[in-house]
């Protein structure tokens, strides 16, 4: 999980730190409440990719205004199963939480609920949001756009984000089924993790400036950057030999229903950037649903049935030299219950990060 | 497309004389069209494994009585955005289509319809259904859970199907989003096609009797006849390099919305059989949704921004020494003119096995 020396840190301090540097910067006291839980959510959860490091970012987001601290968020059409929301250019949690709270209420209604925000930003891990569903014994469903990363099958430049999807399910005695992925093979983080520990990409997770699958995780880090070609595979690599044009499709599809349906940014339009190159409002899109179980069949019959399925799978044989047989949030759960017991490790810089934050803010920083 | 030597047959004719082997075998007229009209489907987008090559299964079917011909289809429950449905273990394409249909009616009242169905038979590609939402300028999606083919990560056994998942979304003047895909790498069929020719499979397709990656088709296809271990592996290969456990992620998804939410079989529960190894009715699950686009935004707006995101794919730098980038659906469209011109190729293994049904049934067979 962590590559170098680190230092723990405790959920519910690092909770209160990261909401009062929200608030210092103008968020509403329940906005900053809620984006420091979907942030620490991440760290408890072992994905520190999307936990408190990109706390700067955001930051510095709202100090340019292409972050609203305290957006208009407008429920701008709505139907008994949907709804459109605006986001007002604001943080991507607070109306992730909206959204997937509105998705809820309206599959509690009437079956099935789903709920499409545009006008917004980076919202953290997509499996927080699903996972607010299982509270209330719903399936739960969360996906979002991003940043511009990913090539499509025989393509050479970088068209689409690696848009995750979300799907968590309620079970009875075991633990819940959280689907929680990006639809490329790797995120841009894997291949920072590789760039520093100096090690060769696998072939099939990135393609260089002529669009060939390559070992060099600094360059494709740095053609990113410059926007010189190449970037990260979808899920299943390069060309057709694995299928990479269905994670190719599974990523375009997320830009369809988060994207294309909300009128929010997609493909290239996501993240737009002035003539000079100053950024605008990144105009995200998010996709939130929810089904209610016995809309179908009775809750404990489907409680009962997942428990099944799921231990049809982890008992299965195993493949020679295998451990053990996963199902999907099972590691992320045993992460959380190691972190809340042990602490969250963070990186030296991501801890060098938040206490220049509340220096500069004038925060205090008591971790 | 066809690998050897094939016969060229048209549409109509074949579809007539499918509907005919069906009638004969029980099936009510309308429900006999509707099967014969979604295997043709298959047969014009070029999708020849889930075509009339399939006929004789479910004349098999039919005459063990393991399909029902003229099931009581029932709506056991029903909410104002969903329904379940037993399909009375009849034919999966006419409950298929009856399940669709109202998720479409669904939608276009409440903003969202989704239908699952227990009970029902292989229901052939599932592009036919998620397409059908597009005559109504929804966004349709159309999965179903499939016989044991596919292992979990780090597992031996095949424990889950091939379970494919479709969605479409309408467009402008572009050709529509179609993603119509299994989420294992590869069908056994195209092991089949690999064992034929006696070409050495790609690593990452399939596993052998000790769960490891093999070159050897014929050695997998034996080994899941005989339940031997090995199998099909997920989108994203063996293990977890390249991301296999996202594939095997979204195959247990499928079957989760198609098999445990409607209570039809799931994993290793779907086509049982007696303990003397008689089938029993395969207890196929689907799940259907429709989505009314102007329920979240104007439709007009959004099929032009369909066509965009479509264009700025399309038109996107190439990698080297590829020739074009594709946008799912736009092969099978092309495939389908290029076959209502010049006629659809069929293995003469196909047309043998069909003359055969001809003579055994005393149907006319004028192909």
């Amino acid at each position: 999980m962590s590559e170098e020396a680190s230092v723990k840190v405790w959920a519910d301090p690092l909770r209160d730190f990261s909401a009062r540097v929200f608030e210092k910067m103008g968020v509403p006291p329940d906005d900053a409440a809620v984006t420091a839980d979907v942030l620490v959510a991440a760290n408890l959860r072992g994905i520190d990719s999307h936990g408190v490091a990109r706390l700067k970012r955001y930051v510095n987001g709202l100090c340019d205004g292409v972050m609203v601290a305290r957006p208009d968020i407008e429920i701008v059409h709505e139907t008994p199963g949907t709804a459109l929301i605006d986001g007002g250019a604001g943080l991507g949690q607070p109306v992730g939480v909206r959204g997937m709270k509105l998705a809820i209420a309206k599959a509690q209604e009437m079956g099935v609920g789903f709920v499409a925000v545009r006008n917004s930003n980076h919202y953290g891990i997509a499996g927080y949001y699903s996972m607010m569903a299982l509270r209330e014994e719903l399936i739960g469903i969360s996906m979002t756009n991003a940043a511009v990363l990913v090539v499509p099958t025989f393509g050479k430049d970088a068209v689409l984000g690696t848009n995750p999807v979300s799907v968590a399910a309620p079970t009875g005695e075991e633990r819940p089924f959280v689907l929680d992925m990006a639809t490329s093979t790797v995120s841009r983080g894997k291949l920072e993790v590789y760039d520093r520990q100096e090690k060769p990409l696998p072939l099939g997770w990135a393609t260089d400036e002529q669009g060939v699958t390559t070992t060099d995780a600094r360059r494709v880090l740095d053609n990113l950057l410059a926007r010189a070609g190449g970037g990260l595979l979808p899920l299943g690599g390069e060309g057709e030999l694995l299928r990479g044009y269905k994670g190719y499709g599974l990523t375009l599809l997320v830009d369809i229903l988060s994207g294309v349906l909300p009128g929010a940014g997609y493909a290239t339009t996501i993240y737009p950037k002035t003539p000079e190159g100053k950024p605008l409002p990144a105009n995200v899109g998010h996709f939130f649903g929810a089904i209610r179980i016995d809309a179908f069949r009775p809750l404990d019959e489907f409680k009962a049935t997942m428990d099944d399925i799921i231990r049809r799978l982890k008992g299965s044989a195993r493949a020679e030299g295998a451990e053990r047989i996963y199902v999907h949030g099972e590691k992320e759960f045993e992460e959380e219950e190691r972190r809340r017991r042990e602490g969250i490790p963070l990186h030296p810089k991501t801890v060098a990060m938040m206490q220049q934050i509340a220096r500069e803010l004038g925060v205090e920083y008591d971790l």
